[in-house]
This record gives structure tokens, C-alpha cells and sequence, in this order.
């Protein structure tokens, strides 16, 4: 299986061609757009969902992950296999996170160079060829490097602050929901947010933060946007009250 | 074939996820997405979209319809068989207008339970295994119930309001076109609406209704979007002028 | 392989409904989305961009191009033969460009008509299955015409105008940048717009132009939207500073 996840959207012209290039060179094999908008020119708030996200695949799939502002610069380009799944991307910490949580993981620098490479489309150029030939199995595109990438090394394992805002207006944390204590109050903005199961659990219109279905902490507002009520963004900090019962 | 219905947006990362468990328990059958922007948090607005849509779907196609504003709670999950196709869902009422319209219907519960199950991803983790099974030819998911469902048994036949609003700002309707006269004029908001073809048939920035593609009677703009021009959006009323020549 | 370009959105229900008819009537030719986010109403700006996209596609690709304002009026229905590549749509101009820039080319009328045909969805009614029978290798629903189709035969080689505005705001021209000296300064709305290599070539915040990875002169903004910095959008001038030195 292929797995995309970009910051370019999906009803334009990126996603398509990086889609045609992957038909092409790898026939057959599912296409499947996991996240088409991740926050733009930050490959650090994909990093924190990436490893969320990977572990419900099926072992062997392909992990494409292009957010790369970077792009037509001397950044490296990369690929990671981490517990049985491949990863490819550029070199700018964006699977800093899914290394790091990894039991087994080995990096590898890409080798290959495609007959051409546009400036500012590596997505289409190098990732997908690369991406492809993994899928079916040839690892003839990498090269060997000697220890793992740079960029990302210096992130802490949690990240307080919203990494993704969902179709719903969701907030998403960079935060696992199993290193907060259960009843842990969230600061978010000027709120105050209570935990809760689920959406049903709390009245029309109030705010509450849950673990989501892949793990992450997540503010929502039971059917509103938690986004316009709270006022919040990607980038903005939200993190435990310190020193309350129940926090450890 | 089986068919998408969702509240979930395609960018962000639940239809993605959903479709990762298609094409892993029921490889190779096509995956269509019909809506991916149902009206969020409104089972009623899809039930009057899926009958309009469905019957151009081929026979056996699966129809997996999740707008679910009660997942995690004891809202219950069903599955109807209605003139040779197959829908997967939440019990809240959004199958509802599909099973009325329908000459053959059964409806069954859903027994199977996952291995694991998020409290707010039943797509995922519940109705994608299930319509998978379905597709396959696999009932064993499936459990009698004695009646049919009981939410939404008192929706009107036609709904006299805007259930969507598509991609150009065009309304679309909870009434079938040919239920109102053929020179019906519409209300909607502070706008009477005259009927027309098709957009050619009227000056550039002029409202009318038709009959869509699809048999819904919907009020478009010439060139335009009738939802800012009219300022209204899905649950306004809109509803044939009574007491007028031509109104039956 | 079958590649959509249409003004439909993917979201909503119109992409779909076709994709459905080409599973049924192509079984197992891939489909990619190339625009379906093309300027809704204008048939002009999709001609300009459809030569520069439409090379990277593999030879006997059929693309299905619907940006048809004019659907349910007595305009035509075409198929174009450009370069080895079938183009399938309206014959309102939107394949004008990619016919006059072609090597070798021939059209055709569509003869085809369907059992059933609604007033305002001819991509899934007419498009779609000729298009499906062409990516099988069917030419049965093709009719001779004498000569070219007329719209958009007055227009422009090079369109100094922006054509669309992508995911990132960037601001795609209906110009080759191959046909702009090198240094060229454009001129954008109020700003004077200098070329360079990449993003990364220029400051966080400054607009630039540069020839983009399908050769199109587009003017962007490293890590910011060109769109709203520069306050312009599909439609709005862009030229090249005439008089300046290297200017041709």
C-alpha cells in the first residue's frame, strides 16, 4: 500500500501527478491519501502526527510524506524503514518522530537521480519514483548513510501546541494521550479544557479534550468547531495545568 | 462497488484510514466517494441527498454512510438491503429516506464487534469492516432485527429545506422535482424563484430552480453561487408559493 | 490511464458519479485527479493550463476535461487526438490551446448518445462513457467534423493573466516561461515581481516568479501566499515589464 501525506491538497494538480507517476512505475498497488493538508511549510507538526497515524497500516506499506519548503535547496532526501513500514521524504526532521518512537529503524540517503528534476516538485521528480520502487520491492534507489538525520533530534518527545485542525474545526496536540494523567485539565488559549470519552458525552456546543482514535490528544467541541470557539491555530500551545490533583 | 458517504472532508486523515481497511479486507472492489462533505452533525440532511443519489449506482454497490454525531454512545448500527444495494450505517436516522422510497427492504443489525473499537471512529474500526464483508458477498456480520428503525420515521416525504450546498454554492433541496408543478415558483429566504432548464436558459447572475441531475429540485445561479447571492444555507426553509396558478 | 480536469470539486457528488460510470464502463483503468478544482465558469483559463499539465501524462492517456458552462444549451461535444494523448469535453475552447499546440492532431464530434441524458450533468451522462470507451480502445462513438472547432481560436499564444490560484496561493499564468527572457521582471497587480530558482531562494515573505515544475511562468511567495500578499486572483493581468533590459 502507498500512503501519501502532503501539504498539497488534493483538488489540484500535486497530489494527481505524484498519483500518475505511482500508477506508472508501481501497477496495482492501492493509493491511499492519508493526510493532503498537513500544515503548510511545517514539516514539524507532521512529524508529531506521523507516528499517530503509521502504526494502523499494514506492515510493508509506503509511506510518501512531502512537506518540504526546502525544496530545489542542498536539504538531503531520505528514507527510513521503522518497524517493518518505509518511509520517504525529505531530510527536514518531518520523520524525526517516527524514528525516534521506532523499536527497529535503519535510514538510508536516496541515490537516485531521475533523467529530470524540476526545481520545486521533488514530490513528483524523486519521492514518487522512489516511493514506487519500494512498493514493489527494489531497493536499488538507496545509498547507505552513516547515522541517523539531523534535523529533528533536538524535539522534545511531546509537543505541546496543536499540530493539525481537522475538517470538523478539531484541534489535534502533539501530545500522546497516554503520557497525560486521565483527568488532566488542558490549558488551551485563554480555556480551561475537561477530558471526556466522546462527542456524546458532553452538552451541544462545550468544549473537551479526548484521546482520539489514533492516540492523540484532542480538543473538540461536541457538534461545533473547537477551533473558532476557542480561537486557536496550528502552532499555538496547549499543555497540562501544572500542579492539580490528579496530574502526575 | 463501494460507495463513500461521509461527513469527514477527503484531505484530512479519516477517509484515508477508512479506505486503508477497504482495500485491505475487500482488495481490488472500486471505492467511489459520493459525499465526503455531508452536512457535519446532520443524519437528516444526507437521508433526503441518498435516495436522489443511490439509484445511479449499480446493483450489489455498498453505500458506507457515516455522518454519526452519537458515535461512542448506545446509538445502535445497522444495515439495510434496499432495491438490490446494500447500506451500512449508524441508527440515527440517516438511512431512513432510503428505506422509505424503497419497493424491497430488510434491515439488520450489526453483531460483529472489532477486536478493537475507538470510542469515535466507528467508521474505521466498525462500518468499513462491515461493508468490506458485504462487498465480499459475507453476511455473517449481520443480525436480525425484528422492525425497521425507529429514527426518522417521522420525516416528511419531501423536506421542505436546503440539505446541501455543493461545490459552485448551488442548493440543493430535500424535494424531489417532480412532486412540485413544473412552473412552481420556490421560496427561499426573502426570494421567490423561478424555474428554468438548465443554466443556459437564463441571463448570467439570475436564481432559478431545476430539476438536478439527480431529480432534486435545487436553486442555482447563472454563473454565480446562489448561496451568497441568496444568503442561505443548509436547514433554510425553502418551499413551493402556495395558492398559485400551476401549483396543484 | 483516465485523467480528470474538471471544475466539479471532489468533495461534493459530481466527481464521483463519474468515476462510477469509468469503474463500470473502463474496469480497472487507473483514475487520477489532475484539476478538479479548475476556475469554475471559464473555459479559458483551464485551455491554458491543460498543454503545460497534460505532457507529463503517459501517451494514449484520455483526459476528460469538463469546465462546461453552457451544459444543457446547444453548444458541442468534442474529442481531440493531440500528441498521442485523447481529450474529451466540450467544444467551448477548453481543449483550444492544447490542439494549437500539438504536433499532430485531428478532432472529432461526438456521435454517441446516451439512453438517458440529463440537462446538467453531461460528464457523467456523455463524457464519462465516451471517454471509458476510448481508454478501451473504442473510437465507435467518434463523428468526423470538416475542420477545427472554433472557440477560443482568437486567442492569445501566451495569456498574461493568472489561470489559477493552487493550494499554497500561488499564482499560476497562462504564460510559458520559456517565452520570458530570464530576468524579466513581471508586473502583478501593484507589485513588480523579480525571477528566481526556487523558494528557498528567497527570503520568508518575498514574492518572486519562477518557471514551475510544467513550465508555466507562476509567481509565489516562499512559505506565505502569494494570493494574498499580492491581492490578486484568476483573471487579474500579469506581464512582463516592457523596455527593461533583457526584456526581448
Amino acid at each position: 500500500m502507498l500512503v501519501l501525506v502532503t501539504d498539497f491538497g488534493l483538488a489540484g494538480p500535486y497530489t494527481g501527478q505524484m498519483k500518475a507517476v505511482l500508477h506508472q512505475q508501481a501497477p496495482g498497488v492501492p493509493q491511499v491519501d492519508l493526510f493532503a493538508d498537513a500544515p503548510s511549510f511545517d514539516p514539524r507538526s507532521t512529524a508529531y502526527l506521523l507516528p499517530a497515524y503509521a502504526g494502523s497500516f499494514p506492515l510493508d506499506s509506503v509511506f510518501l510524506v512531502v512537506v518540504d519548503p526546502g525544496v530545489g535547496t542542498d536539504r538531503g532526501a531520505v528514507v527510513l524503514r521503522a518497524d517493518g513500514r518505509w518511509f520517504v521524504g525529505p531530510d527536514n526532521g518531518v520523520l524525526a518522530m517516527v524514528a525516534r518512537r521506532a523499536r527497529t529503524k535503519r535510514w538510508w540517503r536516496i541515490a537516485y537521480r531521475p533523467p529530470a528534476m524540476s526545481n520545486t516538485f521533488h514530490g513528483r521528480d524523486l519521492f514518487a519514483p522512489v516511493a514506487a520502487s519500494l512498493a514493489q520491492g527494489d531497493p536499488s534507489a538507496l545509498a547507505d548513510i552513516p547515522g541517523p538525520a539531523v534535523p529533528g533530534s533536538q524535539w522534545p518527545d511531546e509537543l505541546e501546541a496543536i499540530v493539525y485542525v481537522d475538517h470538523y474545526g478539531n484541534l489535534l496536540t502533539g501530545m500522546r494521550a497516554e503520557r497525560l494523567p486521565r483527568a488532566a485539565r488542558l490549558r488551551a488559549g485563554k480555556s480551561l479544557v475537561e477530558p471526556a470519552r466522546t462527542f456524546g458525552a458532553v452538552a451541544v456546543g462545550v468544549p473537551f479534550w479526548y484521546e482520539n482514535s489514533n492516540g492523540l490528544a484532542e480538543i473538540a467541541v461536541n457538534q461545533g468547531r473547537a477551533d473558532r470557539a476557542l480561537g486557536l491555530r496550528v502552532g499555538d500551545g496547549v499543555a497540562p495545568v501544572a500542579g492539580e490533583p490528579g496530574l502526575s
